[in-house]
């Protein structure tokens, strides 16, 4: 016998469809709707939408924005002759947190990936080629993945014959931790990329 | 510099509400959002809304049901004459799974627990109370937590004076597993619950 009716499942199903988020943890919050005040329910669907709605992509680097050009995009004080090459949004926050970034940036919107179907096409890379007058040196910033990896090694090639200078986020062992518990790969690296102290 | 815009955030703090949904979940579901269409984004935020108006609780069993009285209540071929009493409306879909039980429910909507201003007027007690004509038999089926033996022990001294068999849940070693990691609680429960076998 089916116990729970159609619209608990029917709101599961959505909640499901976030990739993450499994079946048990959809009726779950299915669930927890329960407990709230339709007026809260209501305003949860709103704002998805609506604030989904006002949502675009940055049409010179492609971040996320309410308004086109991004505030970064427009904000004069950052140095146009550096540019900073990532995968996503969430890597922009991520470096702007460091504060040690005052250039601008150019989001891929992903990571060449031959298997998913993700070729150079797929990417925002054309635009990348368009903005590159003035600027002197590209920082890539790619996640530390095969995929990031292979997406680097394509921009390096690709900017081969242009007068920019192109460098990459070092690899080493991160802050804090421990050596015994960092993977060989990253230990390796730090060990090929050793600084001489004097 | 704030980098992302505020529509973002707002769904993000819509997400978190949810518990179980932290900042950084919330966030990366507000990220996948932006991969969807309008139109799927439009049917999340719809969905949920009219799905969760048409909710309800069983006014006899507090099952949480589209119609009232619920399909479990409304069965004919069901035997009224034994109770189930569990917490939630999750607790019956796990039990009806069995398909060991043919009973009906009784939906408590929670388990004692003081610290959180939980007494039985804010459970489904009163209501209990009023559905025990007929009925032979209550199988107290709550989680085995504190409040949970709390919430089985005050109803059965609730019930003391009624001439209705009053039985709970078998406690004992799971199926599947092994003795080695099994805790100590539940193997020495199974030890002193232990059955003749000759």
């Amino acid at each position: 016998m089916k116990i729970l009716p159609d619209s608990l499942d029917r709101i599961t199903q959505q909640f499901s469809r976030f990739p993450g988020i499994g079946k048990k943890t959809a009726q779950r919050m299915a669930f927890q709707l329960l407990d709230w005040d339709q007026e809260d329910v209501q305003q949860l669907g709103e704002v998805i939408v609506q604030s989904r709605e006002k949502l675009r992509s940055c049409s010179i680097c492609n971040l996320i924005t309410e308004t086109d050009p991004c505030p970064v995009c427009l904000d004069t004080r950052r140095d146009e002759s550096i540019l900073c090459i990532v995968e996503d949004s969430r890597a922009v926050v991520a470096i702007e947190e460091t504060t040690r970034f005052s250039g601008k940036y150019h989001v891929l919107g992903g990571v060449l990936s031959p298997l998913e179907g993700v070729g150079p096409d797929q990417l925002n890379i054309q635009n990348l080629l368009t903005r590159l007058d003035g600027v002197k040196e590209l920082v890539i910033a790619m996640n530390p993945s095969v995929e990031g990896e292979t997406t680097s090694l394509y921009l390096v090639r690709l900017l081969q014959e242009k007068e920019i200078k192109v460098t990459r986020l070092a690899r080493g062992i991160p802050s804090g931790g421990d050596l015994e518990y960092i993977d060989g790969v990253t230990l390796g690296r730090a060990l090929d990329d050793r600084h001489e102290l004097k």
